[in-house]
């Protein structure tokens, strides 16, 4: 690995991380009151996606081969179906407990992979795929991850305070 | 440049042109009417939103030391200014026009560029400050404005149609 490449791994971990505390401190700057409400007329709570991307990046943990997720459970309620969709969802505190778990974890599991880590295959193609798709790896996962979480960061700014 | 190298180049560039190919589709598929609307109460229109992208996606063509920006007028109402400020702004169908001569312009400056290219600084920091902060490159800016963008592109999904 040359030191050029492991920068061009810390310009996108960077911005990961710089990503991940700016949503936290949207969440933890909101009431849960302000959470449960939507964001805008007929659009997601901040609740909804508190949860969304709580699940979204627990996947990521075995998708990145990191680890088992740690909370299987939120996928029903928080991907598979929208919000206000009437399925059972742990309640906020919980759910806010879950994001702080989750984060630490992928956090720690993304810190510590190396250039040639990241430029290794992701948990959802084979090995043998991945030789002609070799654009398939753990890096892609990371910026795709980054687009999704941003995207939704554009909507929790404009949550009312 | 080893050919990993290359491929992380590729999984940050194909992130690029997949964000800017959503995004002109909305921007393509909306009527005047329907960018002229604030997309929620109080917030951006989507007139603001083509206006401000486009410019600060001008301004990275020197940034990224490709070329001269193509239209600097944009700055004052699109970037200095917030929507709805008063101050004089292109129509429309103008900004329309400039945000597909910009796309194309930039798209292919970062299709042109390579690994080593893409290591080096960018505009806003000496050769000098470089040495010390070498994280401080053009893959930086690619990164930055794929979240800048991205943020937008999860307001834009709200415009009501």
């Amino acid at each position: 690995m040359s030191s050029l490449s492991a920068i061009a791994i810390k310009n996108a971990t960077d911005l990961w991380f710089k990503q991940i505390s700016r949503v936290s401190a949207i969440f933890d700057a909101c009431t849960d009151a302000q959470l449960e409400a939507e964001i805008a007329p007929g659009r997601n709570s901040g609740y909804y996606l508190l949860g969304h991307l709580t699940a979204v990046h627990d996947a990521m943990l075995p998708l990145l081969r990191i680890s088992d997720r740690l909370y299987p459970e939120l996928e029903e309620p928080f991907i598979k179906n929208p919000d206000r969709s009437g399925v059972a969802r742990p309640d906020l505190a919980t759910v806010r407990n879950h994001w702080t778990t989750v984060t630490a974890a992928l956090n720690k599991g993304i810190a510590a992979l190396s250039f040639d880590e990241w430029m290794e295959r992701h948990a959802s193609i084979s090995a043998e795929d991945f030789t002609k798709e070799p654009h398939r790896n753990r890096f892609s996962v990371l910026l795709s991850r980054i687009a999704h979480l941003t995207e939704h960061i554009g909507q929790l700014l404009w949550i009312n305070k």
